[in-house]
């Protein structure tokens, strides 16, 4: 009963939020903008996730949907690195660029802009931190695989919090430098695994939870992104100027690749307790705005039997493969309004500026 | 130039109606809806009719986005008459009924609850007037395969124009009646071409364009249903107290279970064309709502490949026959936020009928 005064009450929030939204010119700016990407998340994906937990996710809380066009500078179908620089530069890369244009030339992340602004701001993800979603919102390299390279990126930038795998990159380097040594010099307070970054509850973090690629929710990776976001929400929050945060759920799209319903469908339920938990915050908040999307589908996923009342969901799928189609953008809170309707991935580069006030 | 300028006039057009319409209780209220279904009409048949159009489409002027569970009372895939029967009626009918509930009980659709309101309606679709879209808003039968019951519940009810396929359901009979001279005696004007539908401009109207089936958009039908849904606007507007329209394009439905590409992209291009006009209209008008959605989606359809500049799309599916993913839901003009966010099909039912303030 509590649970569902307190569902309702959001969802009140979330309402209030978007009575007071539109309107004539009076539109309430958020001082915080926290950008969740589901990767591979297309709306097969999300549906799957909604039947498997009883016909319901967190996610419905989000008001305003809109779909992102996600072709890249060089192909019908884009890889994930091309899909976050569009986010992350506002511009169309080539298939595994990072940070820069579709000639290479590298541009300011929206993540280094607000730092630069004075906001605080975070990354947190599933997978190598060095992997391309959240690669392409800090590094600027030609190639994704550059992942080392992508590593020393994080050097050259004030990012307050990252969490994720990847820790090989940073101090198993050909180059037999320790950049681990380097972010203590700077400040960062180091983590090695979930309890350690539970402990730290202000100041810089790096947080390394596995030396690569973290393992899938149920191969013990567990509930890891939902206490790493809390922990990052928990730093950020305390700077004034407000924040910028990327929260990815990065195993959807290998659930996709290897056209494994179940795995599609648990990483799905713990990227949804993360923005349930997130939206909670938000709506508490009050001026956080929560953009939801993914970089392109995968799998060609399609949902062709199943019980809302079981759960059960029969997949099927036609590549394990990325593909075209478009792909939802949810938002949630102060500016929500703004991510109705068709656009280019790229736009929302330009709408998250727009949120934050922020200029190239 | 002039269209560039007409395209813009209309988006500003779209625009203001958002602008104007949520804040605090000053909604504007629809006079008309327009009620517009793709039948089989998934997120990637959108998107292949919109790579195919060379990355644009008229529906992407719908600023308002929801997405639709459409799961039936019996089935969690559901079939034409389930899903059209929760958006006449709305409540979960087993699948293969049509206007009745679970019990199949007869409940008054809301096409008959405008009519007996004074509003003018109309029913246009690209298959038989009697199939299970068009027929779920005026039959009330147990079983989709009684077309020519369903045929003797259009003169039970007052609708103001009719126009598709299925003349043979009126005047080729079992029961040897010809339900086309009761229709004259009741006021019909009777077309049997499309040449004959556009010469009526006022009056009662029901228009046969074939015995069954109309072909499919290449193979002879061309631009029918976009001169059907003017000729029916033509006729309606001229009702002082609005109008209820539901336009159907069925045969996007077809092209999925033929898992033929080609079959869905220019049914999809068709009906893009018509809701361009309808939008048109809609924006000049000022006081109609604009909603369009699916059924539910047909061949689990996904785009594997293609191009935005040549129009090619790589299709791929995973059945030829229905699967349960949510549906979009893109709403245009006052009142059009109302189909923001995520619901059962048959909220759809509830949001149309406030709009129109009309009551079970």
């Amino acid at each position: 009963m509590k649970k569902l005064i307190l569902s309702v009450s959001l969802i009140a929030a979330g309402l209030s939020v978007f009575a007071q939204s539109p309107g004539k010119g009076k539109q309430k700016q958020p001082k915080n903008v926290i950008f969740m990407v589901g990767d591979g998340m297309g709306v097969s994906q999300i549906y799957a996730g909604m039947v498997a937990n009883k016909n319901t996710l967190n996610l419905e809380r989000a008001h305003f949907i809109g779909f992102h066009k996600n072709q890249s500078a060089d192909s019908f179908i884009t890889d994930s690195a091309a899909g976050a620089t569009a986010f992350s530069i506002g511009k169309k890369a080539k298939n595994g660029a990072i940070g820069v244009d579709a000639d290479d030339k590298p541009h300011r992340t929206i993540l280094e802009i607000a730092e630069d602004k004075g906001l605080a701001t975070g990354l947190v993800a599933t997978c190598s931190i060095t992997h391309a979603t959240p690669g392409a919102f800090i590094g600027h390299q030609p190639k994704r695989a550059m992942t080392q390279e992508i590593a020393r990126d994080f050097l050259a930038t004030d990012v307050d919090v990252f969490i994720g795998g990847g820790r090989a990159d940073f101090n198993q380097r050909k180059d037999g430098a320790n950049l681990i040594d380097s972010l203590k010099v700077r400040g960062y307070q180091i983590a090695n695994s979930i309890a350690e970054v539970e402990k730290v509850k202000s100041g810089k973090l790096a947080g390394f939870l596995a030396d690569k690629e973290q393992p899938r929710f149920s191969k013990g990776r567990g509930d890891e992104l939902s206490k790493s976001s809390k922990t990052a929400l928990e730093i950020l929050k305390q700077n004034k100027k407000g924040f910028f945060l990327v929260v990815e759920g990065s195993q959807i799209d290998w659930g996709g690749h290897a056209n494994d319903t179940d795995y599609i469908v648990e990483e799905m339920k713990d990227f949804d307790k993360v923005i349930g938990e997130v939206f909670d915050f938000a709506a508490k908040d009050g001026e956080t705005l929560v953009i939801i999307t993914a970089d392109h589908e995968t799998g060609g996923f399609s949902i062709n039997g199943g019980s809302t009342e079981t759960g059960e969901v029969k997949g099927a799928y036609t590549t394990g493969g990325h593909t075209g189609v478009m792909i939802p953008v949810l938002a949630f809170g102060p500016g929500a309004e703004a991510f109705s309707g068709f656009y280019e991935n790229t736009a929302i580069f330009d709408k998250m500026m727009n949120a934050l006030k922020l200029k190239r």
